[in-house]
């Protein structure tokens, strides 16, 4: 187990992602339990249109996302195709955040990004002391995540009581980059509001080319540093604020001028080594 | 008039419920002129995705998402095809929760799901004892009913204040289903993010079938009791988390499946009595 | 420079109008850097559904809808089509608020719509002074708007610090209607969540006219005081509640049923002068 390298010390902060849509009460209800438990909770939704039952794209996000919170966050994501089942709850205490997450896969990324963490099953008895008992076969975001989170954000729960430390946490589901000696080969992972091709591929990975340029669907592209480095209309490749390779186009959408969607290879190639 | 099993006591919480979508500045500001009067107001969103001028279903919503919320809170629904004509406001005490309302059936279900409730329409003293005189003739969101819920969450409106009992509320709109021996027959009433198919069939109403199937448009479903009682692609009827029939798809989307809408008919049949 | 009307006390209110759009975490994230800083906030979501890149619409909103604020609210808004360029952020301090905008002409109508006001643009100065150094090359609203808005908001920097008084803040992108004897023209600028057309004529441009009524590809509307003022289905014309002239259908979709779009041109006729 690595030794960790801030002690959890709750801001009172926590986050949503979640599969749930905004358009029924599902968010808000969930809140409302959050409320019940710690009335001055200060919770801010990361987003709720997470493709249904697509664990790895809150998993992408939330590892890029967390750092802008204040330590001591909470954080809550949940995407699962097997709500109801037997899925157990992953909680994982990293870089000075907590995240709680079902056990499928969903929390990989974090711990990719932080050094020191630790990883745990919410155990029963975890949730017995939260006085957490009959709960929904369907909505566990309601009855477990939102009084866990709570107890934990409020600091009546600390993350040492969730359960023994584990390191065996179901592995994640985005595949990382093939990173050769000319060329790193990724995929489209997610596109955003306005179209932009977002990929796997990290700066770090990418710290050995030079001059490169990038090739999709039989264009290529240029590596540049901002959308106004080309003309309105016009295709480029740029690492983007969230440290990460993304196709756009200058005032427009890269992802319907390209007709290109999630999964889509990418290739950054160097010019020369 | 019942009596009452618990006296309102303000928790400062707000939830909000319409048809306004989140395209435009209406929930924002009706949120502005909630924090001008209570700068500490909590507000959730449970929905703004109502089907425009649907009040029915905002109400089938509140009944059951409620509870979540701490006791004390103030909840303000506001669908109304008549916004602008001479609609009065109705206020509802009930299970130490308040709701405010257009009085046009809206708040029914909430009344059906608590044994004691007062039921007041809004006065024009209590609207002039907060100090709301000229309201513009399209958005009583804003002008009304946010510093009514404004007044009533931080406490200097008592709910007495609003108004005498009244007996005569506008009723529901939406059916009851029938319950027969053999069988109960409901329809859909919403469907949700995932594409499941809610109905008005509560567990209630279910008790005194045994070994019950479910048949919608030709189907016959089982009725289980979480979607990963069958296999991804299948459908099954479950009692859901908010205590009412659904018919689902496993990892899927039932509406898009089945083909069914809003007030399509669900009949629930008894294998054996 | 005009005398400046009320001075800024925070009232530690922000409120955010971007076209980021709800599915990705920028508006999340966002909100977390403002928490960093300030984490007592009170953060209000105007919108973030501005059309990509098209600033007017957000600057004709949020001059329409700040007034429901308290006094002493930051108000950011994120519209850029030249996001990673060398645009300066706008500040505008009027009516007792705060604006921050990018220097594209967005903050416009809200200058026209306060007698006093003080324009700054921010200075390399100020973002020194409150620690912020290198910023990504494409999300300026976590990287400069939220530490600015939080710091104002906490009261930490008073906007005479973000730089000085300047005249020359870039022009507005909403034309004005055209103003004669007889009639008034304008345009539509937005099509709300219910299918009503929102116009850029005003209540004032229209006090000369009387007994008028309003004229759109071929059709001529009553100009009436509320929806319910005509049958359901009917199309009329009315001053709405944030005071400009819209085209609405009882009970339906104006923009559907009348196939007009932004920029369509709506023109109110008087019967007499």
């Amino acid at each position: 187990m690595p030794e960790q390298s801030q002690r959890f010390e709750p801001s009172g902060v926590i986050t949503l992602t979640t599969d749930f849509g905004l358009s029924d009460p599902f968010v808000g209800v969930l809140k409302g339990q959050v409320l019940v438990r710690f009335p001055q909770a200060r919770m801010v939704d990361l987003t709720h249109a997470i493709p249904a039952h697509w664990p790895g794209e809150a998993g992408f996000w939330l590892a890029r996302a967390f750092r802008y919170f204040p330590v001591g966050t909470v954080h809550v994501a949940i995407v699962d195709p097997g709500v109801g089942g037997a899925r157990a709850i992953a909680a994982v205490e990293a870089c000075g955040h907590v995240f709680l997450a079902p056990d499928n896969g969903l929390l990989a990324p974090v711990l990719e990004s932080c050094d020191a963490s630790v990883s745990r099953r919410v155990v029963p008895l975890a949730l017995e002391r939260i006085g957490v008992g009959a709960v929904s076969a369907t909505f566990h975001g309601r009855d477990i995540f939102a009084p866990l989170a709570a107890e934990l954000a409020v600091g009546r729960l600390p993350p040492a009581a969730l359960g023994p430390p584990v390191s065996d946490l179901t592995p994640g589901w985005i595949e990382e980059p093939v990173v050769e000696r000319m060329q790193v080969t990724g995929a489209v992972v997610t596109i955003d509001h306005f179209g932009n091709l977002v990929t796997n591929i990290d700066r770090r990975h990418l710290r050995h080319l030079s001059e490169a340029t990038v090739r999709v669907t039989g264009r290529e592209l240029p590596l540049r540093h901002t959308y106004t480095d080309v003309r309105p209309g016009e295709y480029l490749a740029l690492v983007n604020s969230f440290e990460v390779l993304e196709i756009a186009r200058a005032e427009g959408s890269a992802a319907e001028g390209l007709g290109m969607a999630r999964g889509a290879p990418v290739t950054v190639v160097a010019k020369r080594s």
